[in-house]
């Protein structure tokens, strides 16, 4: 395609402002992309414009979004795109400069976690910053094994792969069932749920010693979000870092999905009340631009820096600077880490309320702006679901509510809207619910 | 840092705009980042803005960026810029909803690359880019074994380290020598460059065959920018990919450094003659936006894509199409690959002159704006001088032009403008290195 002018194109709501329609364009996309690269709904929407909550496609019609968590201060904030826009419009370039924004936006970010955190790795993806934790880990204990759940996601990459469902017993990354109390008395051990999960580590760090695998950690989410939220049994992450330790390995907490205030704390290690060696995160920090963190102790950065002399191009760039200081502007000036745990609260409260009327809906879970419905086809069995779910989120987005089914059996309805999510939007959304569950079987 | 206000905090040029100087910043960016964090120039530079193929530093000195490969486009390009601000203020959200953007670049870049180069994978970094090679590879093949080149680097992560620098023998990667004219009598062989260095090809292919580790393919930087621009024996990448092909196996580029009318075409595969199976894509994608890509045949990544049902969250997004089309639109409307052929051709030439003033510079080698000058302690031994190299960069950055040592030995000056480094800027750059050379023992 030689010879195009070179305006700047602009993408407006604007109907048929492609003069194309949706089959057309999803022809394209299949004919570049190939067909495996998948499309959210049954019916694929095409989305042109954000703004806050709201998502809008290109028949103009107006979706509120309680689906996506990487623009978490809301669809197109004029705060974050005055700041990368004015950034990218001045400088944008590596890190082997000196550069004040990134600095700033480091120290920012580390004065965010607890006191051990004292060293940042900037990267541009969660899969980077989990492939930076592995790496620290191992470097700093000299040891290769890794521990991980069994229904995680942690990334892409050829090695972060192996920790996601991972069901291995052998080799350098094995995992534990992950840890619930929804399910566990139809596991049928007598034993307490907290010591079932504990014995299992105890298992997988007796059989690393077995091996001559010296323990590197175990990485976890803190809030088990790719499980489905589960409950998890009190004090389970607290003495699972005690036996890490115990063995030599390091905590390692995946904070892609839990942090930046996302459970109505700033991270989710601090729900589960434990202060890892290495945090990891990604999604929300730069709110579309890829950036993405990896925070230890300094003795554990400096030996990883020391044995790997990593450098990322595009990490620790003036843009990434701007995008997430402007993110931690908005998350501080509006108060959200607070909203989100009111309006959270509240949302999970009145979604209780509506158990007894809907069988299926088994137990209401999460923390923050991020719940989990446990959809199962009955309330005594607890058969997971699954086309119930996807059946909610289809009636849900035919109401204009965006959201998806997740969890270990893909049976739980996920709801984890922009941290700007209102208690006016929770409010518009249960009236919607509740006429879902009104209609379940039109 | 509770509390600080909200406004879009503006980067300027402006000297002592951080009321700091260079050396607090420095201990500050020490403290966070951990001391093992590079900085270029034994005297770090503070680079607060850009324009073009200029830096200007705090003080508000100019520097002509002879370096950087990411805003290849020059730097903070108004149409670069306009289209990712305008983009960004109306939509940046994953890919799982229809958009016609990132499906017109997928098209537009696609449209490029030899007509094999069927479907895309787009990433973030060059690193994820080779992960995804490597893993279609093995996915399309049924194979583990992988080989590379031994003073190459393609990434971060734990796998495509694996192939960063490697000498391995054993295992499932494994390197040959990187192929080279310059130093290729001293081996002592009375062999025929490109037959020794396939020769070695054939000894890899033989040893995972002996060690039952099926072929998945090779992965070469086209033009060797790692190992200093090398000249290659003539036909080498021609004949290797057939024997590759013979073997089972796949031939793969990285494209991050040589691609994009680095070399005065649009492809290092272009100079090299070759057609690879698969091509990764990386830096000057997005200028300074992340964005990377991998392309191969429509069945090589509907395997992949199945196997793996690869999703990447920041990539594929309408931010990232905005940066690439705009970078493409800036390319084609300036005519950037024409010019950096005839600009590149006209500095070599000039370079090449001054080769007999000064017994030091004993090769200038390279392609389009990507320029190799060898430093030697003595013409006759062509012994690597790495000072000596350190040393002209250390003077030109002194005369305001920013570039750097690399090469397998780091005795290369390695001279990489933006493409949009003019003739111009060429003539001038020549009048400082005669400078330069003039008083290199001062």
């Amino acid at each position: 395609m030689p010879g195009r002018d070179s305006e700047a194109r602009v993408y407006l709501l604007t109907p048929d402002i492609y003069g194309t329609n949706m089959n057309d364009l999803k022809v394209r996309r299949d004919a570049c992309f190939g067909e495996g690269s998948t499309l959210f709904y049954n019916e694929p929407i095409h989305i042109v414009r954000g703004e806050g909550v709201h998502l809008f496609d290109a028949g103009g019609r107006r979706y509120v979004d309680m689906y996506n968590n990487v623009p978490s201060v809301g669809h197109c904030h004029p705060h974050v795109v005055e700041a990368v826009s004015r950034q990218i419009s001045t400088l944008n370039v590596h890190s082997r400069y000196l550069h004040e924004a990134i600095v700033e936006y480091a120290e920012r970010l580390l004065a965010r976690h607890h006191g051990g955190l004292e060293n940042i790795v900037f990267s541009c993806t969660g899969t980077e910053a989990n492939e930076v934790a592995i790496m620290m880990a191992r470097a700093a204990t000299g040891g290769q094994g890794i521990i991980c759940t069994d229904a995680a996601y942690h990334g892409n990459s050829t090695e972060i792969r192996r920790l996601t469902h991972c069901r291995a017993y052998t080799g350098e990354v094995r995992s534990i069932p992950f840890p619930e109390t929804f399910r566990f008395d139809q596991i049928g051990t007598g034993a307490d749920p907290g010591d079932y999960y504990l014995d299992k580590l105890a298992d997988v760090i007796a059989g690393f010693k077995r091996d001559n695998i010296p323990l590197a950690g175990m990485l976890v989410c803190p809030i088990f979000a790719n499980e489905g939220l589960p409950d998890v049994p009190g004090g389970f992450l607290e003495k699972a870092m005690a036996m890490i330790h115990a063995a030599g390995g390091l905590f390692i907490c995946d904070e892609v999905q839990a942090g930046l205030g996302r459970t109505g704390l700033w991270w989710g290690y601090e729900v589960m009340n434990v202060e890892p060696d290495i945090v990891t995160m990604g999604k929300p920090l730069g709110a579309g631009m890829p950036v993405a963190a990896t925070a230890a102790s300094r003795d554990v950065v400096e030996r990883f820096r020391r044995q790997s002399r990593y450098f990322n191009t595009f990490a620790s760039s003036p843009g990434q600077a701007a995008a997430g200081n402007a993110v931690l502007d908005v998350i501080e000036s509006e108060g959200l880490v607070e909203s989100v745990a009111s309006t959270g609260a509240w949302l999970r409260s009145q979604l209780s309320k509506l158990q007894d009327r809907c069988e299926a809906m088994a137990d209401v879970r999460g923390r923050g702006l991020f719940v989990a419905l446990e959809w199962v086809k009955d309330r005594d069995g607890r058969a997971p679901d699954r086309e119930g779910a996807i059946r909610i989120v289809d009636k849900l987005k035919a109401r204009g509510y965006l959201t998806s089914n997740a969890g270990a059996y893909g049976n739980v309805v996920k709801l984890r809207p922009p941290l700007v999510f209102s208690r006016v939007d929770a409010e518009a959304f249960m009236a919607a619910f509740e006429d879902v569950l009104t209609h379940l079987d039109d």
